[in-house]
């Protein structure tokens, strides 16, 4: 599935239920909270070893496949909302970090307030 | 660009820096936890009417861009990194959504535990 | 109860049942993060006036001050781990604010990344 | 200082500014949030080593208190507005989690979903 029809996917679940109503791009932000709340749960007490294992378990790969869609599900729900395409956003954003963070001067280095993206 | 080409994209991004050893799933929920942070910082204040406006002058929309684009990235390298695929991981919590909020019943009505996703 | 016996009351808890040994500063940050995200699963569907009177019913009274008690323990156990006095520093940050933030300038306005603390 | 002093010098640093418009539970949530995530951000790729030695440096040791006091902060206002006495929320949370926690099955073990509040 593409982008746009997982947008689309989650749009026509919302619109079924009438639940357009409640996402203001505020409470969406806060619902993305929650669900990443609840995905830090999940890791809170372990090792970084252990987190490396956690997709071992059956039971444990289903709990975080399901927080990880969680979290997916509101971000398209505001990408949606917000009218941003989430494909555009990614490799502006990168384009922007490949400025910040030169491969020569990043490489290897996490400094304290580093991101990814 | 499909899922797997933004998570490749992202990966390189990582690799060429030798970000990789930072990238513990623990990790990796807490940097999508100051990104989601960051997002929560430019709604706070804002009525929920304001927070629709949002995209509307051009600053704003950028930086907002910005910021959803980095909660994507840390997501599509959590995926990566735990293995998961998020177009069937959505579908499937969806599934399951569909039936803890049947149609009938959940229309119209947002419990204070409701999740879209 | 004064902050230092609210933090040995929390760190009594913890010792007990020799839970010290997760409570790096990195685990109890994951463990704040989580319970936030708690707190904000109960207002994220609320319209602004809900969420002011949210404490009018009994049992939506007593979840909120467990979920606002659940952060507040956390961030006990992170103070005292960190040794950090939460009353100076809480003193020291309003002083660094009152600068940042002279009345006559800041008075009614809240920008995108103003912070009362 | 005691709890409610802290409450009352956040609460005149508020009312001074006529901030308090913008402190609805929901935004104060949100608020909250972003903080937390600011909290993440210094630890996120931290070994559990170098987030237990963080506070050795002083330039770290000065940020560290600064957002640690900002979520402090943001709990108390949080908490006034909310009308909830702090001390007694954590003393009845505790009372609940020693239920729920035995010290005699609780001890050395975290669940995945253990919580210390």
């Amino acid at each position: 599935m593409t982008l746009d029809e997982l947008k689309d996917l989650v749009a026509e679940f919302s619109q079924v239920r009438d639940w357009e109503r409640f996402h203001t791009p505020k409470n969406l932000v806060m619902a993305l909270m929650g669900e990443v709340g609840e995905l830090a749960e999940i890791f809170q007490w372990l090792t970084p070893e252990e987190s490396q294992a956690i997709c071992s378990g059956d039971d444990e790969r289903i709990k975080v496949e399901h927080e990880v869609a969680d979290v997916f599900i509101y971000l398209l729900r505001l990408a949606t909302v917000l009218d941003i395409d989430l494909a555009t956003a990614v490799q502006g954003k990168l384009a922007v970090n490949d400025e910040r963070y030169p491969v020569g001067l990043a490489r290897g280095r996490a400094t304290k307030y580093s991101e990814l993206g």
